[in-house]
């Protein structure tokens, strides 16, 4: 592939940049740890299995996991008392950083929507665009 | 829920949501998938069903995708003539749209960069942040 | 690697084997797929792909799956308005075949135990175990 | 949960019992870790979170995982730099154990099988099945 071929696409701001990398780190948390066998005692360790993971990934700064199986609902007996991964006991807070812009991301389970929330909480940066309307920053491109 | 609750957080513009919405689609379908037995005659339908499921996420309008399962190189014998789905075999396009404003991002291996590469290849936006220095269109705040 | 290395580790009969095999089969299919995106509609077409996917590997003659969106739990409203697959959804049952020997095994979510049980419904041997004279140990059923 | 209940399917040796938990065990941590991101330097903690989540499941004695991120091809560069766990990179030895029954199960990559091969390589029982006087009918060894 030319290099024309491989920049094909629009450039980001670092702002959009970040914000695109953001969903992937949490949507990629959701859909690959859910049904992992948990219990208060594996919970941190796990939880530092899934930091150290994500932070492998592009931009990210920071990445805090926190797993309480107790929201799982009821525990079963005997050999079957342990708990598997669900979305409920999930909350992920993840940074990204580029140069001097900053993203910070959530997902937490909200019980009043039934629903895994995945939402920016938190966005740095220091040559906002709306002070360059006709030529936002550029990140370099991903490709 | 209330507006107190629902206002958490910086408002993003609708292209910031959908950047956002769309790494969560692709990081998701990454890391949901691998690992599934595949072969070319099942290869269709399990695309299918991945598109299914990611058409009942949040903002997506359309999304295609295709699976390679050559692309995972040798094949077993005899009883282990299948084989599992690997990154290289994935290629996903999704289209997020808000109102005017649409998002497609994109999931391929790049064997040149020995990674499966996710880029935004396409941004539509009738009202260009630029054009509106202070305040730039709200989309619905998440939550 | 010799031939002789490749064939290390125990004989196992037909029966033996098969039920080995089972549980691959019902331990893959609890840890691939939960968090699937999931509805009434998108259930039946997604039952048929983790169909497809089991029935190619080794031994399996039928499967059945069968998702019941509807057993995870209240629903999200407007674009939350839909569920991830959970073990509570799940209704699998496997049969593998090798010559006249069959085993069938049955994953069920069971409310009682809090558990995604998976357990071996039936075994079909044309050499059964019963002509050994000395009856053999039980253990204690797994429901 | 009722006698009858209860009692639903065959009865299964303590042996029968282990072989099919060995399934369960191996199936599933093939199909639920592949796609994490890894790195030699994380690999180890990764290898921790999966045996401790494998050490809770029922009749689990022993669970060993090495992981081996070199075997995922190579690498890419710069934010590139790091690998997603492939089947190639997974080592997995499990003993479960009932009574003085025991089972040692294996998933490991065959290179020469282009597959992810599991196979039972122990099995100690205190009342062998060498007491039936006719010889258990031999399935093909799985490798």
């Amino acid at each position: 592939m030319s290099a024309r071929a491989r920049s094909k696409g629009p450039r980001l701001s670092r702002r959009e940049t970040l914000l695109f990398e953001a969903g992937i780190k949490l949507g990629g948390v959701f859909h690959q740890y859910l049904g992992i066998p948990v219990s208060d005692r594996t919970a941190p360790s796990l939880a530092r299995a899934i930091e150290a993971a994500v932070g492998l990934q592009p931009f990210v700064r920071r990445v805090s996991v926190t797993i309480h199986p107790k929201r799982g609902g009821a525990l079963g007996r005997g050999r079957f008392a342990y708990r598997y991964l669900t979305p409920e006991m999930l909350d992920v807070s993840v940074q990204l950083v580029d140069g001097r812009t900053a993203v910070e991301a959530r997902l937490q389970h909200r019980p009043d929507l039934h629903y895994p929330l995945m939402k920016v909480v938190r966005m740095d940066d220091p040559a906002p665009r709306a002070r360059a309307p006709s030529r936002p920053r550029r990140a370099r491109p991903r490709a």
